[in-house]
């Protein structure tokens, strides 16, 4: 334990959302003191149930995570909710507005909002995604909900940290639903059809019931498909139903240890590449870096030749004290 | 130059499409030899025009790219397309699909396409098609078009390749079109509202406008935005003309040259991170890798302190021989 987070740990521990907010900006922002506390906090987390809600802009993730989260409540269990944007890699403003309007909605502390936008590059958003997972685990919050738009290979690495994902599809996506669905195919424990009172509901099930008569997933898990219109809070029992059924399948199967240590296996490389990369940034000043671009883009030098010369020098440095 | 490399140089060098695949393959899959070829294909480089293409699933991007591979073909440039596809982790179905017929439609080996899916992760995306961008480049191709979906970090490293980077824009995309334009309004250099025909097509206009006239790009540069049909081949000379406006410009201010050196920084820091990732994996078996994540999965190891030990052992084990 260290002694100078130890109030901060203290608070947070007991409820006080100020410290909280705290806590996650420390994390969050590499703030003097992350590390320490980082490493105070994990042995304090494993408690939570972390659940992923992924799906495009529009599908109504946010709706969804407000009803489960009112939901959550009624059942007295605390709920943490990360809402991450990757699509933005400057602003954060329109989903950022969403929150601060959720926020204002619930005077309830039972609820806490945290917003992420994509800040710097290089996987930070995934990196700050867990590190805020651990601190509201530690906090001894119940229900972690990771909220994410879309796809990519950002929201893979953040929808990984959950226990259980879901995946929003909406009717009238258009022909594309076939691309978008290959790539969440693999990770969907659940299926939730939102706007199930719209046209087309009918036919997205079906062509998820026909993606997945091709494909059985290595764990045997057939995940449900559950309709919801969020917006009327419909078909939000049915939800927290499937995903405590597939959670008592992770248990019954061994699977939860199992996916975690799959899990701490990549995160780990991932930590020791960000790790690997502040070393690099640090022994090249920005001055040579400039100097070494203008030499490759001006094609007198080759930068795979450069950086073996640099890995070379990296390894022989001494250590600094 | 590197003897075993130079006849497959050559072969590529006079135009031998089998070559240029077999290259791109190599350097894709990182097989025996690649980095002595990418060493030799370097100072090749630096003539192609590389054009990045960006959109949502459904905006029509490679029917976009098929129109304006067709049109550079009439001006007699050779034209090398790298379609990249993050949006699945494991399969690459839909998209490789496409292309198959696409490159099936073509005899003319003035058109060279290649598909790229995620494989592994840790940007391992937008280092393959760096490369394949260099091999297309070292080959002689005229322009280069790099087409992806979305716009996670993914897409914006490898739109970052690009000279010039096109957004892709369809009427009818919902209420979450601003959310999608936030993150891609600093990238644009040119829009392209497609299916231009639908309703709709002004409104999505109308806001591209009002978001330009929210802030000024750094370089001061005002995105045209180009209306088109790309199923029936409408706007695609003005698209063209577009272009060749925006290099111009890059020309006279003397921007590409700023913008390359920028974009080597970057990539330096990345390929430094590559290749101590790659250390750091080969030092570190499979067996410690998994026994520390169950460790930690029990909660008996923190990763935070972990990751400090094992950054200390890399920096002071002996090279090896």
């Amino acid at each position: 334990m260290n002694s100078q987070s130890q109030p901060l740990i203290d608070r947070l521990r007991s409820g006080d959302t100020r410290a909280l907010a705290r806590a996650i900006t420390i994390v969050e922002n590499r703030a003097p003191g992350w590390s320490d506390l980082l490493k105070s906090l994990f042995p304090l987390t494993g408690k939570a149930r972390v659940i992923g809600i992924t799906g495009s802009p529009g599908a109504g993730k946010s709706t969804l995570v407000d009803q489960l989260a009112k939901h959550y409540r009624k059942e007295h269990q605390s709920v943490g909710v990360i809402a991450v944007d990757p699509t933005s890699p400057y602003t954060g403003g329109a989903i950022l507005g969403d929150r601060i309007r959720m926020q204002d909605h619930y005077s309830d502390p039972g609820i806490y909002i945290r917003s992420m936008a994509t800040r710097g590059s290089l996987g930070g958003l995934a990196r700050a995604t867990a590190d805020a997972s651990t601190v509201l685990d530690a906090s001894g919050r119940d229900v972690i909900m990771i909220e994410t738009v879309g796809v990519g290979q950002d929201e893979i690495d953040i929808v990984r940290l959950a226990d259980v994902t879901v995946v929003m599809l909406v009717p009238g996506m258009g022909d594309d639903v076939q691309t978008i669905k290959a790539g969440i195919m693999e990770i969907a424990d659940i299926f939730v059809i939102n706007k199930s009172d719209r046209d087309g509901a009918e036919r997205v099930e079906l062509e998820i019931r026909a993606m997945q008569s091709l494909a059985m997933r290595a764990d045997r898990w057939s995940p449900s498909i559950v309709k919801t219109v969020a917006s009327e809070g419909t078909g939000i029992g049915k939800l927290a139903e499937a995903i405590t059924e597939y959670e008592k399948y992770l248990d019954k199967e061994n699977l939860a240890q199992k996916r975690n240590i799959e899990n701490w296996q990549e995160r780990l490389v991932e930590m020791l590449r960000d790790a690997m990369l502040e070393k690099a940034r640090s022994q090249m000043s920005d001055g040579s870096l400039q100097r070494y671009a203008g030499e490759i883009a001006e094609h007198k030098r080759d930068p795979y030749s450069l950086v073996e010369e640099l890995m070379a020098q990296i390894a022989t440095e001494p250590k600094r004290p």
